[in-house]
């Protein structure tokens, strides 16, 4: 089972990301098999909407040949999604818009007669912002993933006010750790294997969680990024 | 297996009441027992806000007793719920804001130590105006029942501008009628019993359903109205 | 000149409350004359959509005889209006959201030849909730007041994320008096006798504006509730 | 008195394109000057979200030497911009949001001790889909242009669901000329030089600006484009 974590964020020590690995370390530890993409680790060209034309031309594989194709991959590979962005402006960031454009191949497959490659994937979101608007972001993404057919489990919004101390926001941090078990939960449940997941307020995994994206987080702060692709 | 119909508009015979009766009808097809309920039946008064205070006072059953704690009792027992709405200025009606906020007492038992009453409910959402503004108010649903701890199935939104003439409005239709089969297939996957179901372009069922929906309303207009809580 | 307070809250003394009673003493001191009114005052009976009927009947005055009536006649004789909800669910309260549908009425003129009732009125919207969705609730509002003609001046929207302390929340309490200004300014600018108006961070005055509003808030602890309609 | 154009669209002869000329078209016979930019015409980095750090780096000029520059320094000349964007996924298009990111730098000379450098620049927007979307999106961005400091006439906000066909779609057409013009209008009345301008439903008028956005969109389709800045 593999779930894809997606940072919107320039930042990799930052409080999307912080949240982005605490959901990720959680599915982990409730079975998936993780791995996470910087959206600013590459350039991802702006649709050009091909959607529009009379022939439709927008199918997946998309047509840019650039790094946006290969986090396209990555996510019609996933079962699992997990999309983490600051919150500019009361949205998600531009590069992570721009690859929300470009998922329409993905959906569009409809239009060919398949299923749209986003059916019944399992998506949560994480919205970070230092003032206000998670929840217009979160709420943004989640409408339109599930109109592209993914599958929002319950509370599949995380969202903090605290910027780049989201980690120490306990509630968003439960939040967070709550969507990678959630969203695990729901793809064994899709898969006909039922496992129900508990987690709520388990403060001590809640500690350990938070002392494990504090060690990730200031490796990036000494330069030492991981490369993307990586698994936490 | 319980899936409840509430109608947010004034007209028992308008466009969200018959995209409404398509999605239950789909619904019963592929197994479901439906019942609906119309918000204009009685009196909701509006929340007072109780859960503000130091000492939480907010949790189920609501203090009020009125129409709407009747809907909030089968909201509690139903399985799946499909909320459908006009559009009132790019949003749902007041009488189903004003539902919505009485919902709190469902989903902050929380505070009481007890999992949300909103928890693993199956929700889908229609939204019918005669301009714009139907994905907007189907997306602040879908955010908010989220963030209450309920499920939208992949595609939970519905959503026609042709007001009045929305059960001709075949891609409404169709999508009304899905939305049905959707919450009934995610109820079968969550109690362990998956059943994949599928419809989508079925013009044939299409058809029979529309014939059908075609009926009640000529009966609704005729004023042979059902009594609330009738099943369609 | 005159300015409206619209609250939208069941709470005289809560954080929308405070932060309106601000918004309004600013208006004051800047030269308008200010009112308020609470929903919670009375019955507001919810829309019954008049407008999709072929003949439309929808126009001001509203056909229903309630205290909405009473409150669409104030705002159709107000040149300011300022807004002030709960955030209930990242929107309006019921009231609030029900107000707004029955205000059809004043926009619906231009189905009769008429400008909209509400073109050029200036306003200004102030949410406050204990976690999230001030903005969201405010966007939506701005988005609907413009819709139906009205102006909504620079930073137009306050909000606050600390409930009952709202008053204590320094940047939206700047916020909120910054809009008493910035109405009061449009106003002046639309009649053609414009009037610079400056505040930012004039902290004495925020302090003095903090001190009445605490003294009004208390005096609503006490059970000295103002009649409605009654002056700040 | 200069009148910005920003067309947020992939696509010269579109929905978005179209509507955005016919805007400007009025602008012109009202009074402005007017100048347009396509965001497609160069690259426009994304924002890499300097205002979080302790020291604000975040002022204009932004730090990027790009096309995204140049159009920054448009919007810091103009007093009044009109934002036309194709709606994609119920938002504005990538390269659009990137711009907003963007702007942040004008706004932020708040921090600076600055006003910021959007108050009081009045401004439009247009939203085209093939589907829905087009309140929400012209909604995100009423609601962020109002919170940098901009401000928004009455009906500031045109939306079509026409997609290419857009300029044919007799509403939306009328209101893309009254942006034009409530937004020249607006800028009048902020000079102190109010200038009451009336369209209404002036069909004439409306018959001769299609005429004259159609040859626009047919020199594009005949590739004869013109060079980006021109004015129509």
């Amino acid at each position: 089972m593999k779930v894809l974590g997606i940072l919107g964020s320039p930042h990799k020590d930052g409080g999307s990301a912080q949240l982005l690995f605490a959901s990720l370390k959680s599915a982990e530890i409730f079975g998936a098999e993780t791995e996470w993409v910087s959206l600013y680790d590459g350039e991802i060209k702006p649709c050009i909407g091909c959607i529009q034309d009379e022939e439709p031309d927008c199918k997946y594989p998309c047509i840019f040949e650039d790094y946006g194709k290969e986090i396209l991959e990555k996510i019609y590979q996933a079962e699992g999604i997990i999309f983490a962005t600051p919150v500019y402006w009361f949205a998600p960031s531009g590069p992570l818009k721009t690859l929300i454009d470009r998922m329409t191949c993905l959906e569009n497959m409809v239009a060919f007669g398949e299923p749209s490659y986003m059916e019944k994937k399992v998506v949560g979101v994480i919205a970070v912002g230092a003032d206000a608007g998670g929840e217009l972001a979160g709420g943004y993404l989640i409408t339109t993933l599930t109109s592209m057919g993914a599958i929002v489990p319950p509370w599949g919004i995380a969202y903090s006010h605290k910027g780049k101390n989201a980690v120490y926001d306990d509630k968003a941090l439960l939040d967070a750790i709550n969507i990678g078990i959630l969203v695990t939960e729901m793809i064994f449940t899709l898969k006909g294997t039922p496992k129900p997941l508990t987690f709520r307020d388990d403060r001590e995994l809640m500690q350990k969680i938070r002392k494990e994206v504090l060690q990730i987080i200031f490796q990036e702060e000494k330069g030492e990024t991981r490369r993307k692709g990586s698994s936490i």
